[in-house]
């Protein structure tokens, strides 16, 4: 199948019913169509997306609507979000051209989704942490933040510009990639056995769970990675519970570092 | 210099201050700030186009306004127009990531200029004809035309790509490139020449000087290039009034095939 056909584009949150107008253009332009949206504003004007969608306008009756985006991604294997910003876990972010061989290589087999934050904030960090790659699109110093729908274009247009390049050859599928789904279990495990092993305190959890999150999603994660990754959380899981057992049978004064080194 | 500095924007005839608006926010987010309008319509909602600009407001007060698509371009060695549609005369199209090299050669050392048409009806076949390059932007046969403000995000977006490529090198300055009215001068004697020749008629002469215009414009043409055919073309025209001159005096019975070729 066409590889394009499988790309979701995701607006998260989005305040301006012209931008998703000028967005359905911009996608139907680029051989793209399907559009998600996760907690759109009730009060948009759609009469405006009309206009701005134009001949593209029959793409907004299409539209499908979440209420978060784990379910917008749900089905996805790729999810690559955009951010303006940089820091700890937004680091080794893709470039548009870097991420487009990423992307129409997992769309060959797989639903795969480009996430789009709010005109104003962009993407959260817990929205930020669903997402297996982070894209960030150049600018110039003189003004950074590009409008949404032109930001959707530059990643579209290299998508398309790659599926209809006559030396791109989409992969072989393999072993099948995880989904949502199967990663939301493995963070879950993973969260579970840092706080139960004390690897970590509670309040700095969710930072390092993004740091983590960023690690695992560098490569292809499939279903056996997330099988052994599940089974490494598992381990060190029951291992903690064995101290506490322990610890809780054991008389006060034989706890502590001399116990665990004898 | 930079050469993103040396590029113009011109928009001939745009209908929509909104789109004028969003041009200036993706030039800026691009890193180039020379907007040229050519002939822009007199009750444009200059409103809206603040709004559409946002933080690129300023570049609003800065715009060039023009009558003519030619003294837009005056001084301009490259132009390059967008068209939507192929022909004749609008075959060799560049794609945007072809241009890009040609553009920033060109800006390194001269004013260069990308040329976009109107909304609806892009480039007229005489504008067409006062460009040196024509670009031809990839979009799919879902939906070809593209947003006006999109159209130049493109092209844009891959001159600041190319431009901020540490693996680019602008060339070194040989023989100076030829400008808009030495070019116009070329043209005009050509036109001459060509109907003083007898190798067009008169109502198809726009059209095949689309052709030549192509063809010269195919590498750089510089000032020494010019006068090379300017010299052609005023000895063609020179042995042209010759033959009018010998036909007019010769006895009517010794013209014709016989006389030429004795």
């Amino acid at each position: 199948m066409n590889p394009l056909e499988n790309i979701r584009i995701v607006l998260v949150d989005p305040k301006y019913a012209g931008n998703i107008g000028s967005i359905c253009r911009v996608m139907m332009n680029m051989g793209i169509t399907d559009l998600a949206l996760v907690a759109p504003h009730a009060e948009l004007d759609w009469e405006e997306a009309r206009k701005l969608a134009y001949k593209a306008e029959p793409m907004l009756a299409q539209i499908k609507i979440f209420q978060t985006l784990e379910e917008a991604v749900a089905g996805c294997t790729v999810v690559a979000g955009t951010s303006a910003r940089t820091g700890f876990y937004r680091d080794h972010a893709y470039l548009p051209r870097e991420i487009a061989p990423v992307v129409l290589d997992s769309a060959a087999h797989h639903k795969t989704a480009l996430v789009f934050g709010r005109e104003d904030k962009g993407l959260f960090n817990d929205e930020i942490a669903v997402c297996t790659h982070i894209i960030n699109i150049p600018s110039s110093e003189l003004y950074r933040s590009l409008n949404l729908s032109h930001a959707v274009m530059i990643c579209c247009y290299e998508l398309f510009l790659l599926a209809n390049d006559a030396s791109y050859k989409p992969p072989e599928e393999c072993s099948p990639e995880a989904d949502g789904k199967m990663r939301a279990r493995l963070y879950d495990a993973w969260s579970a056995m840092m706080l139960e092993t004390e690897f970590c305190e509670k309040e700095k959890l969710d930072h390092m769970m993004l740091g983590l999150r960023r690690i695992f999603s560098r490569g292809k994660l499939t279903d056996n990675d997330v099988k052994i990754l599940l089974g490494i959380a598992k381990q060190s899981r029951w291992v903690a519970a064995e101290r506490e057992r322990l610890r809780a049978e054991k008389p006060p004064g034989r706890l502590g570092m001399t116990d665990l080194s004898s």
